[in-house]
């Protein structure tokens, strides 16, 4: 199927076209918040030749689908009779674009594989569905394939199918435990090579969410500024009296700010702050007059949140913990050992230890000096 | 060199002699303490066939090259002309046993290979230019076998080049750096296999030391119990004021138990506990009356203790750790977060991160669902 009077060169298929689409979708990562990470690679009915390939770009713009077809074209290659490798099932229904789907069968696609179902209750299966009664063979990929389509759109997978976003709680100290000095100082337990990660966890975020406590204290960007991005994260604070400073550092750059607050929703200065571009959320919890964590979770959810990267003091991280509502933790642990200052998380006390919820290991990697350990509370089961 | 008439089947040689020889040394740890671990392989003259091997024994009994030598006389191999591959410089003196030097040279050995020079300052390389002086060809090994023969030994090279024990301080506890719930409560936040682990540690050792808080609140046996082993380290307990009560579980089992104490050491309980066959050492600091660290260790390695295997509470691991006498840490992380609760060592508090040492990181490995970390405070630089 190689066009031999291309002016470009002809690239041999890849050995495993899947693995080699879920490496394109990694490039979404940073790009194409909140739409999920979707690698695609087109092969010919031979088998034997890339024909194009790509990944889904900003909201609006096209999807991987897409990219790849527009990729085979610009290189002067036909792809009908042609195999698309998709790491998500192609969509079936218009939202900011047109059907993938229609995509494909109009430009003759032969077989579609694809690594897992769009999690979508609603939708799951309807594109490969659609695909088949358009005449197109539509298979999936093996389950590997699957489960890092799914790691890679975790967040997205846990809002279609638990209506949250993942809740990733990201905290660094040292081995036993300390994230400051008992004087307050913290710069620099972890290392910058810890640093710029943390950087990378934040950029796969849809939000980072702090406390008022941290806000106050550090005046943080909470921004993703040691890794490249093309989109950055919402910031997120957690303000129960709405004490933010109109100083504060996060206020200064372009990207969005969102405050969840427990003063009432009629506050004059809820509608103060919202003429100054920030969202506020008046949601509180009666029983503690602080913020509903629940009702920050749901409220995230209809604003697309698929990933929220938490970095907070250990009052909040300990609120967060023991409401169950943490998936994963990515903890950042230096070489050292400090003895006395602020903990990770406030927890308990508790009598036994049944309360403590048990982790699961998820990685362990070293970082520059220091250990990054994550850990899930539970396997996420996500999968189709 | 194979001797075709032997009723033993001839065994070809290792692919790495020097590398096999290592992994009998294994064989040691447990066995020959106080002495190195030691392994020896024997390969004919051609280097096609293994004609015998060993490591060395319990104190007093043969050392590797010995039982190398009784392993090919018994299989009926013929050694003269052999190569003797030795994971650490035979020995040229008269200890509890003869040089082993004089009985490789006596049986014929063509060429012996030693994977590093005693570290003995006063011995270091005479067993080499001994076996010279005979006629035998003796040659170094490389330095990746170097650096193993030293690992495995880095308690016998620590007492004779540093003058003191190799110590290490072994801790368990949450990833927030909790040992217990506040309570008190610490059964079982980490594991039976990282408590099993524990105590191959303890194997290693040729004393496993406490304090007496945690004699007291705990009643340890401090014995090697969850892995096999032939030889039981010394317990010590630190015991500033000769506070541990006859019914100690540890002075109810068989191997020695000494106390350190910062009573006058003309006290009246001293002599009572060394007629029950309890050794008591007097060592008062002065400037705080309790136990001299320093003391206890220079004590210790007269008494040729290897590696120290420290586990104890925060307030003595503090200590410890303060004293900049602790050259590795091997702590277990429960993947769970306690909150509250005894930390792992007191320390501080401190104005600024200066004093606080950083380690390096020596190994980072599951066990069974916890983590074991091992760093240690610089590089040993024990290697000849």
């Amino acid at each position: 199927m190689s066009d031999l009077t291309s002016p470009f060169p002809t690239l041999p298929a890849p050995a495993d076209p899947m693995a080699a689409a879920l490496a394109l979708a990694e490039h979404a990562v940073g790009v194409s918040e909140p739409n999920p990470r979707v690698g695609c690679v087109i092969t010919s009915a031979d088998g034997r030749w890339l024909l194009g390939q790509g990944h889904t770009q900003a909201v609006g713009s096209a999807h991987a689908e897409i990219m790849a077809l527009r990729d085979a074209q610009a290189r002067g290659h036909d792809v009908r009779g042609a195999t698309a490798w998709v790491t998500l099932e192609p969509c079936a229904h218009h939202g900011r674009t047109p059907p993938c789907c229609d995509a494909l069968v109009a430009a003759g696609m032969a077989r579609v594989v694809a690594a897992v179902g769009d999690p979508n209750p609603l939708v799951n299966g309807q594109g490969m569905a659609r695909l088949r009664a358009a005449g197109v063979s539509a298979d999936w990929g093996p389950p590997t394939h699957a489960l890092a389509a799914t790691e890679l759109n975790i967040g997205f997978f846990s809002r279609m199918q638990r209506q949250r976003p993942w809740v990733r709680l990201k905290m660094a100290g040292s081995l036993d435990g300390r994230t400051a000095l008992a004087n307050g100082v913290s710069q620099w337990i972890t290392s910058p090579e810890a640093r710029a990660d943390g950087h990378a966890w934040r950029r796969r975020a849809g939000a980072v969410l702090t406390g008022i406590q941290t806000a106050l204290a550090d005046d943080p960007m909470l921004d993703v500024r040691h890794v490249p991005t093309q989109v950055q994260p919402v910031r997120v604070v957690l303000d129960s009296h709405l004490r933010l400073p109109p100083t504060a550092r996060l206020l200064q750059s372009g990207s969005p700010v969102w405050l969840y607050t427990a003063v009432p929703a009629n506050d004059a200065r809820i509608a103060s702050w919202q003429a100054r571009s920030v969202r506020v959320r008046s949601v509180p919890d009666a029983a503690t007059g602080r913020v509903d964590l629940h009702a920050v979770l749901a409220d995230l959810t209809t604003q697309s949140i698929n990933e929220l990267h938490i970095e907070a003091g250990a009052t909040l991280n300990g609120a967060w913990l023991a409401a169950g509502m943490v998936d994963e933790i990515v903890l950042y642990l230096a070489p050292m050992l400090l003895g006395q200052g602020a903990g990770l998380a406030h927890l308990g006390p508790w009598a036994d230890l049944t309360p403590a919820l048990r982790w699961q290991w998820q990685q362990i990697e070293r970082i520059g000096p220091d250990l990054r350990l994550t850990a899930r509370s539970a396997p996420p089961a996500l999968v189709r």
